[in-house]
Parts: structure tokens; C-alpha cells; sequence
């Protein structure tokens, strides 16, 4: 099933840089970085759960935002992009840490 | 039904800021901000194809990413939420324009 998932954080201090590029990181893992804070991964349900929770271990509750959309297993036919695309750079977000 | 958008703009420039206010102000009109560049809209489809032009005539297209997921009917049942809420603050908005 794809799951589309954005994350709101202030990227003016370098701790909400930091937990950005962790966000990205562990989503990467499981699928696609769309927007700098949007990403689409397909997952099992198994794979759901492991993703969540790695990245309620990162996100800071008082100061971010996570949301999850579910998508379904036909998500990929629901989404319309329009624009420029954002193309993910693990190897510039391993240098910066 | 329910609409997804998400909006990919640097606002380190003033255009870019300038550009995240308008679309911000549109998607209000629709729907509601749940992240600083994510808003959902509950629209009919022909409030769907306004929205979609209105938005469509903002963004920079060289520049910025604009992306809408259909959510479909029961879109509600398939989002979830963690940590803190951005409150929309069209008032503030206004003034900074």
C-alpha cells in the first residue's frame, strides 16, 4: 500500500535541520522523497508499522507535525504533480550531518 | 471529495514567500491548512477544477512543485496525525502582504 507522508518542522535551528534529514534517511528506506518534506513510500503492513514508529523516535511532538495519509494499494493513480521535482540527494544529506 | 495538496517553495525569496501566501489564501477559500505547505480541501469536482486553475496560475512552475492526492469520499478515515498543529492565521497573512 502507498503511503504518503509530510512532515512540518522549523528548519531555522540546526536540531530541525537535523531531524529533517532523519525524516528524509528513514523514509528513503522505504520509498521516494517527492517535496523537501513530502514522501511516498510502499509498504506492507508490517513495514507500515516499522516506519512509523522509527520516525515517531525522531520527530519532536511539542515542535513538529506528522501526518500519514493512507493511499491504498491504487495510490499511485490518485496523485497529480504539477512543476518543478525535488530530486533526492542522499549523498548531500550524508555529508552536511 | 477530498483533496491533498502539497506545495514545494523555497521562501527564502520574497516571490517565493509572496507565491506561498497566494496559494495558501486560495487553498483557504477550499479547505484547511494542516502543515505549513499541505492543505486539504473538501470540493465537488467542479469546485476541484476552479481550485486547480486558481492554484495553477500562482505557482511557478520553473521553481515550485504543486502536488494534489484524491482522497476520495472517506478521506478523513485514512489520515493520521502526530504531534503539534499549525493553526491557519490568515490574519497574519494578510497583514504581511
Amino acid at each position: 500500500m502507498l503511503i504518503l507522508i509530510t512532515y512540518d518542522v522549523s528548519v531555522l535551528t540546526k536540531s530541525g535541520q537535523r531531524r529533517l534529514r532523519a525524516i528524509a534517511r528513514t523514509c528513503l528506506d522505504y520509498g521516494m522523497r517527492v517535496q523537501n518534506s513530502v514522501f511516498e513510500c510502499e509498504v506492507t503492513p508490517d513495514q507500515y508499522v516499522r516506519l512509523k514508529n522509527e520516525l515517531l523516535n525522531i520527530y519532536d511532538p511539542h515542535q513538529d507535525s506528522l501526518r500519514f495519509y493512507m493511499l491504498g494499494s491504487k495510490g499511485r493513480q490518485k496523485i497529480e504533480h504539477w512543476g518543478a521535482k525535488v530530486i533526492p540527494d542522499p549523498i548531500k544529506d550524508a555529508l552536511i550531518i
